[in-house]
């Protein structure tokens, strides 16, 4: 193989879920979570922003057949962690899902004694909000 | 529901991938695309940094067993993007990629004319790199 060095990317752009229903994705990404819906079109896609990342919630059997671009879809359960930017917006969201009757699954320490949580979405993707920091820069 | 706003959130922090071997995944990821590894444990997983984001990459078999963390794990094939920082980078990685024998399966044009390719990793996921600017900010 060639040894020239890669040349540079900036950071994932975006991350992919494959879901059931656009409707209940956007109810709890947007509606709950506060995520930017910029797209949505029932039985195909909803597409959220959220700061330079996207996240891109695909209804697995139209990325699968979509005849325009290379398919993709998978099933099963999914991980995505977001980054909360402070410690107090942490402990914020698990007081803010608690009232939203969303279930905090797991909380764990990681390096630095960061933590980070654990919940489902609509499609039982596991969903973790951390504090700043739990991997090193 | 309660009506609260939510708090806020920064960006997605980690990506997720299930794939079948570490040391394949590690020698693509890091070693084509220059990710930097900062976790492998064979059988089990294999973890990069690209400036502020994590891309996780799972074997499936493992992190549905896991025993200390919320159970997840998917197959098929999923999908992810990479965003190059400027127009002659992607430039640079088209020619990069073609240099490493890695095939393009296909390059589509966006907002404002603004592009992105797709090629496929050592498990069939689905990869892209795009200029910037694809999505609106």
């Amino acid at each position: 193989m060639p040894n020239s060095s890669p040349p540079s990317l900036s950071h994932i752009k975006e991350t992919c879920l494959y879901i059931q229903d656009t409707a209940r994705t956007r109810a709890f990404y947007e509606g709950i979570l506060g995520l930017t819906c910029i797209a949505e079109v029932p039985g195909q896609f909803a597409f959220f922003r959220l700061g330079p990342t996207m996240l891109l919630c695909f209804v697995r059997e139209f990325s699968e057949r979509n005849p325009t671009l290379p398919a993709h879809g998978a099933c099963g359960v999914q991980h995505i962690a977001f980054e909360a930017p402070s410690t107090e917006a942490y402990e914020q969201w698990k007081a803010y899902l608690l009232a939203h009757s969303l279930p905090i699954e797991h909380e764990a320490a990681w390096r630095l004694g960061r933590r980070s949580f654990y919940f489902r979405d609509p499609d039982g993707h596991s969903i973790e909000i951390t504090e700043p920091g739990i991997w090193p820069e």
